[in-house]
């Protein structure tokens, strides 16, 4: 047992050091200025890490509110669950945004299938946002497979009569799963005004996911400029399904797919964005926003879309009043409603922020999941995208090595203006799209620590953004 | 419809363009070289997204073998698994290295419980590798509660007779987890040497994980010196368990606990490390080794610990030859058996290499998890260090940002030398001790991007130190 022990004890010292310097960083180099941000963002990340509050938050949102589509008795729920969780945390004051939003609704459960060698094979397929129903008792027709918008605008007259089943893969070699979805996420979302006016009776998507799964992830489309008459219903297919379908066609191009749906959209509904703030100490006029958006689709609970930017927003207000850390600007916290099928909220809150005269100073959001820290991408002009990337230092032991010129988020997108500085939480993006805008978009998915380790990342800029940001030259109006 | 669609297409825009230069960097600032050496890279990364294996192979290691402690029939169907897989990658030689290991069984499973406030109450636990059995009756005594290896030290007489409890907690407010692990780990390792020296009946230990959970997670405990008429049971609880013991013994310090495990350790037995390895093509007598090891506790299936360091290792080989990347030296794949409580095949392997005069260049263990890529610890000379730090910006698009010193990994640590560079592989760290030696180590924590990713990862920098280590200086014997 001796030579065991001390084998064990060493394995015990190699695991106890073995990363070591992972996170360290040489303070010794800092001023005492950046020694006293060090502190209060490592103070930051500990509060988070031991009193944080984002994931019981989420779990109430996710099991008592559930999904919350734009226009749905969830969103309505969600607006009053936001309203009391930010009187609860103590903001100084916290008020509903009026907007009307559009209000689609799923209908039944769709139904897809087709007969190959004999055999009635169930399609699981969801309808897309925004699509008109199927006739009621379906539709039936041949399929054309393509593999993009381009192809399908070449199809011309071919397309006449057809349902063109879009199926153009992710690329999976593309690190950045966002890339991936944006390469992809045109066919779903233009896919049936291309073909539509071609005499298209039916347009099927491929799933805007990495993986092969069952899941059918949902997510808008738009008909463009076409006539009314030319929409066409249009679905969204597992990944799987499209492979097992892909397989079928080229065994049998004549086969007859049967696709029933029975959404449709009924009148813009009334609906809010929920805002709360902090008045700053020193200039109450500037304002910081950190937010993310309170809708979700109907499939799934809205946990990493954007249930975690919802609770994230809100605990860095939490962590700033648990810390004493008083904002010098305006710190306001928003959950925008209606981000995934019209940017409503998004609009009206940047058009009242206008009419108002607001100076808005800068805008953080999280809509990108709550999986691990890895960066932020800054939207801004190069005085401020410099002086956010000479923090480098200040964030690396918390893995935020990430802060890179690029998009910030969709809500605080009509913020923009060369004195807004606009950034967007990155957190690890190989796991998001296997729950996007899908069923599996659950509570169960979503990592304790990853996601407070969020919280306060956001919460770390923010602070550095308040404190820095403000008296740039390039702020004054 | 039509704003909805602008605004729609908007928002892909932002989308797809939001993180635009995550993964960008300055290729015009590359030498020659490192053009190539970036272009190899990104075709080993494409590779393994695209047609890895490592996924399909860690489901039949974790559905058709299991579990497969040193000594087991798991262990021994591994060997088997091992050996067969090797061959079918179609390395140059694959052959199995005897090494006797030890061999601890946990017979029935563990019973404890308490009576509180007249209810009775069943706690989750497990015996601890290594540990004696407790009468076949069980035992049954008082607590004393302690929250360090050092505090127990100091209990001396007060031991006499009692169950000792550790309930030292992980400092979550430490951003790698394996430093909360280190920290914590000597009250699992040494908790019964401790106090089994004043007279303790045994010890219950809080399992080693961040979070709150049902599960308790085994793990290696030594008896150290101490003679063996001191040795006691010694079992790990669930930290919901300890949270709810520890509240309870506030009420009653008085309360009786009874535990009940059957475990023991037989004679030593029987087993392997597979190795397997490609000619070097110009210095075959050199060896680079990557590994991991192929034994697991005994529940859960060893998804993370180490199923993924596994198939990760074997995918570096499949990877080079699906590319036709033909090392210079030897590249040696090593499963090594017994790393969780023995190291009797890391052992084994560096002392048969030192008796057969092989001279060993580098060597890279991934035994951290199979989470999203972070980067690499190094264990070697400064020259080397500094090499692969030079590597960081061929690596960072990777997500590859923390290649710092520090240590390895405990079954390549045998081979230190000065002239030896060893690497530990560096996933993300903050899921590992959700499953780390618990029931919940099993194939659906592992996501198929990250695994795949960490491989490429591991192929990347092998492929490096093979290219420019060999010809260092340093390391002519």
């Amino acid at each position: 047992m001796k030579k065991l022990s001390i084998l064990l004890f060493g394995l015990i010292l190699i695991v106890s050091c073995k990363q070591e310097n992972k996170n360290s960083y040489n303070i010794n180099s800092f001023s005492s200025e950046e020694k006293i941000d060090s502190t209060n963002i490592k103070q930051l990340f500990s509060s988070a890490l031991t009193e944080g509050k984002s994931y019981e938050w989420l779990r109430d949102l996710t099991s008592n509110v559930g999904s919350r589509l734009s226009g749905s008795e969830g969103a309505a729920k969600s607006v009053i669950w936001g309203e009391k969780l930010m009187k609860e945390v103590g903001l100084d004051s916290v008020w509903l945004q009026p907007v009307m939003v559009p209000h689609w609704v799923r209908g039944d459960k769709e139904v897809a299938n087709y007969t190959f060698n004999g055999q009635k094979i169930n399609v699981p397929v969801c309808a897309l946002g925004g699509s008109i129903a199927t006739p009621s008792n379906g539709i039936t027709g041949e399929i054309i497979e393509v593999k993009s918008v381009e192809e399908a605008e070449n199809l011309g007259e071919k397309a006449n009569g057809k349902i063109v089943f879009f199926n153009g893969r992710f690329d999976n070699t593309l690190i950045n799963t966002f890339k991936a979805y944006g390469g992809c996420v045109g066919q779903r979302f233009a896919g049936a005004a291309t073909v539509g006016k071609f005499g298209a009776k039916a347009v099927i998507v491929r799933s805007m996911t990495n993986g092969i799964d069952d899941y059918p992830h949902t997510g808008s489309m738009g008909y463009g400029d076409i006539p009314e008459e030319q929409y066409i219903p249009s679905a969204a297919i597992s990944s799987r399904g499209a492979e097992i379908l892909s397989a079928h066609l080229k065994e049998n191009p004549k086969l007859k797919f049967y696709l029933k749906q029975s959404c449709k959209t009924l009148p813009d509904a009334p609906s809010f964005n929920v805002v709360g703030e902090i008045k700053g100490t020193e200039n109450p006029d500037k304002i910081m926003v950190v937010g993310g958006h309170l809708d979700s689709w109907d499939l799934g609970d809205g946990a990493h879309d954007d249930g975690t930017g919802i609770v994230q927003s809100l605990e860095v207000a939490y962590l700033f009043k648990k810390n004493n850390i008083k904002p010098k600007n305006t710190l306001r916290i928003v959950f925008f409603m209606n981000e995934e099928n019209g940017m409503r909220g998004a609009n009206e809150y940047a058009r009242l922020a206008k009419v108002n005269g607001e100076l808005h100073i800068g805008a953080l959001e999280s809509d990108a999941g709550g999986h691990t820290p890895r960066g932020f991408s800054i939207d801004a002009n190069d005085n401020n995208i410099h002086l956010l990337q000479s923090w480098k230092k200040l964030l690396k032991p918390y893995g935020l090595h990430d802060i890179v010129k690029g998009g910030s988020g969709a809500d605080i997108g009509p913020l923009k203006d060369d004195h807004v500085t606009l950034v967007g939480y990155r957190p690890d993006s190989q796991r998001y799209f296997d729950y996007h805008h899908a069923a599996s978009d659950t509570f169960d998915k979503v990592n304790k620590r990853e996601l407070e380790l969020g919280s306060a990342s956001m919460a770390s800029i923010v602070y550095l953004m308040d404190k820095y940001l403000y008296n740039q030259e390039v702020l004054k109006p």
